[in-house]
């Protein structure tokens, strides 16, 4: 993968209070304190399909697809960037950096995912694009600060890795706070990203909601190996209400055990041809019906997994599906789509919880285990309506992995950037930059994961 | 096991308006409908240790094993009781019988399980109770009727298995609402037993609480092959406001695949000697520290199996422990303990914001998956400080499983039954009577499991 990669052109150092679009701004001591970067232009940013090289027609049928992570495009960007962003979990890292156009014609920002456990072909792509195609070797820190190069990092890999990132590249790291970081790249898809966030439903699996300015106050809740929710109510006005030890990681474990799958796409594909009737207890297995008297359907699962124990041994595996490898006679395909289901609607249970608790209407769910799958998606926002009653709304985003790693990347911007303050426009008494100070935001209670 | 049971001695029929210890009570239109029942004395009831048949000194010293479900004994109740009540699940099969002391000095409640699956099994012993050692095949419906022998059953398998128990044993099965049931019998549990409720912590690991007369309103999490949680504002005032399809036929279904264990026991046992962090992914792991910001420990568990899809074919089991039948290389025991801490930790962390939601104190834990194991009760009463920052508490039952099976035993009691109503207390503007009226429990919002 990592040799087909262009290289980051890096032509240009442009310092905090350098000229833009003919704007200028004042500089500042934290601007100081710090080597430069330049001002994104994201006037007319939009998604890029993998067919065209155009902006979606607004007319364009709706996806029936799920929806891939797409490149964005900045077709008025012409500067070079100086810096490259990356979002180190539990499982996946994933990298942000923005290539200009070979015609000169603006440029986009590249979206990749790497294994956290492969933190060495992380580190070769990385050193790619800091170091050109041939690799200079471990270049002069000072050197690379001069040309205002650098990585900005998140995520806890951020912190375990530092040294050895830091070794390897031979340039600056800039840690930011992870949480904050998820919050200013998802108020950045909000509010900058045309056809970026979505509410699922069967019938229309991409509804795209319009752009908001009024965006607060939100939860957010962010599923990579595990489970974080975020309230928040200002840009830089956040708390980690929550959470859950049962996310992504949870899934992807099990299936590795419990299948053959070698990979989460491979469970998604299982899952897809499965019926967890098979192996989950339905409300009708116990009753022989449904429990109407208190609203329990006969199909409502009562019990994740319930059939399992006492089938153990009776049970055979249907014509056209694979006996899980641990002997048990239940196939693999109907184990993975109970356990997706069993995480997705425990996670949206909890996080309908969360924000009846704290008064949140708009529900964001981010995070690498969604990958726009289908299942998933629907399984979370069947459980936000249901449990609310449909007075809550569950939304998604095409490139919800990276809300990480994009909001790091936005963290080594200026003041006044993005769509509507390029377009001048007065923000006062509305929202205000998302591209927060790094330490400013306010900290409440503190909870753990689960 | 059936045949060492002692015969349920069914000597007489007392009507509902009958006289007992000298008081009387007014015959209701409710009571002339169905077929009588006597009037239990629970005067100086308690739990039978399983070394002793006095009551238990006041001043013993705390328990550090785990609680075991015991009989319960009646030493002033001296009639027989004409029927037994039995609470089938979805995995478990509960039954609740009266037995008279052969020496004649009152007698005791008994209790006893069996797996769903082996209906066959409770059928037989059921059997026994009602027609006696020898069994004298079925018998007439009638007769029985007139002897006041019949059969209280609650649970999903009272409807699944209706025609089949009423076959076989020849008796009148009275079907009574599931969650009434657990309401009733916890209520009688609360109320009426002492030393049956209390709460846990490493240091008391069983504190038992005082009996209250002003119980309400209270949370009731129910844990059987699934979740139910349940509202409780008054003995005719509750709502299923929740639950969870991650219960206990999870925890066994996982375990049955993944490890050799062939009982709920031994997958305890199996916990007991594991260390979830060779499974599941630790702040640490993430961050090489914790993430002190937001006051993540690094000990504090991100992602529940989060460790094992990444080092599938990588690492080793400890030495002294078995390796999981999967071909995975992690042990079982780890397995074990990682998995029940994360049905414990999800159910505990639900409870709490459904507590949370409906501003309710008390949480009571009921149902089979508890068994007063340690661990469990432990992940559960953490779960409930933790997130309430101390200001809710988790109370357990010795008698956990027996909810419902104690309930619908209970909904052939006369008005005017118990401890208190014996002494001739005046309950007016306190507890009412915990005998409910069949169906009149307020039903309001319905819920679903998962």
């Amino acid at each position: 993968m990592a040799s087909t990669l262009p290289p980051l052109v890096v032509t240009s150092v442009i310092s905090e209070d350098a000229e833009h679009e003919g704007r200028t701004r004042k500089n500042t001591f934290e601007n100081l304190e710090r080597p430069g970067s330049v001002r994104i232009d994201v006037r007319g940013a939009f998604i890029v399909d993998e067919d065209a090289g155009s902006p979606p027609r607004t007319d364009s049928p709706q996806r029936t697809s799920a929806p891939d992570t797409k490149d964005i495009r900045l077709p008025h960007h012409k500067t070079a960037v100086s810096h490259i962003a990356v979002d180190i979990g539990g499982s996946l890292a994933k990298i942000v950096y923005f290539s200009r156009d070979p015609n000169g014609e603006g440029g986009k920002l590249n979206f990749k995912t790497f294994e956290t456990e492969h933190i060495d072909d992380l580190l070769d792509f990385m050193d790619r694009l800091v170091n050109g195609e041939k690799g200079s070797g471990p270049t002069d820190l000072e050197r690379h600060a001069q040309e205002g190069l650098y990585v900005m990092a998140t995520g806890g890999g951020a912190y375990k890795f530092y040294d050895k990132i830091r070794a390897r590249l031979g340039v600056e790291i800039y840690r930011e706070d992870e949480m904050e970081c998820l919050i200013v790249g998802l108020d950045f898809f909000i509010t900058e990203i045309p056809e970026e966030v979505f509410a699922y439903s069967d019938e229309n699996p991409m509804e795209f909601a319009d752009a908001r300015t009024d965006i607060y106050p939100y939860l957010l809740v962010n599923i990579g190996s595990g489970v974080s929710m975020i309230k928040v109510s200002g840009p830089q006005d956040f708390e980690r209400i929550g959470g859950s030890s049962l996310g992504g990681g949870t899934l992807w474990g099990l299936l590795s055990l419990l299948t053959s799958a070698k990979s989460f796409d491979e469970m998604l594909s299982l899952a897809e041809r499965g019926d967890n009737a098979n192996v989950d207890m339905l409300v009708g297995d116990i009753y022989g019906s449904g429990y109407g008297r208190i609203g329990l359907k006969a199909t409502t699962i009562a019990s994740t997994f319930g059939k399992v124990f006492k089938q153990q041994k009776s049970s055979q595996v249907e014509e056209g599906k694979t006996p899980t490898p641990c002997g048990g006679h239940f196939a693999e395909e109907d184990i993975s789509r109970s356990l997706l289901y069993a995480v997705s609607n425990n996670i949206g249970q909890i996080a309908y919880l969360q924000a009846q608790n704290h008064n949140l209407e708009h529900i964001y769910f981010g995070g690498s285990f969604i990958r726009g799958h289908r299942q998933t998606m629907n399984a979370l926002s069947y459980a936000i309506r249901f449990w609310s009653k449909g007075r809550k709304q569950a939304y998604f985003l095409r490139h919800e992995g990276y809300l990480g790693a994009v909001g790091a990347f936005l963290r080594r911007q200026p003041r006044n950037w993005g769509r509507r303050n390029s377009a001048g426009e007065d923000m006062r008494g509305r929202r205000p930059s998302f591209t927060t100070e790094p330490g400013r935001g306010r900290r409440k209670s503190m909870v753990i994961s689960g």
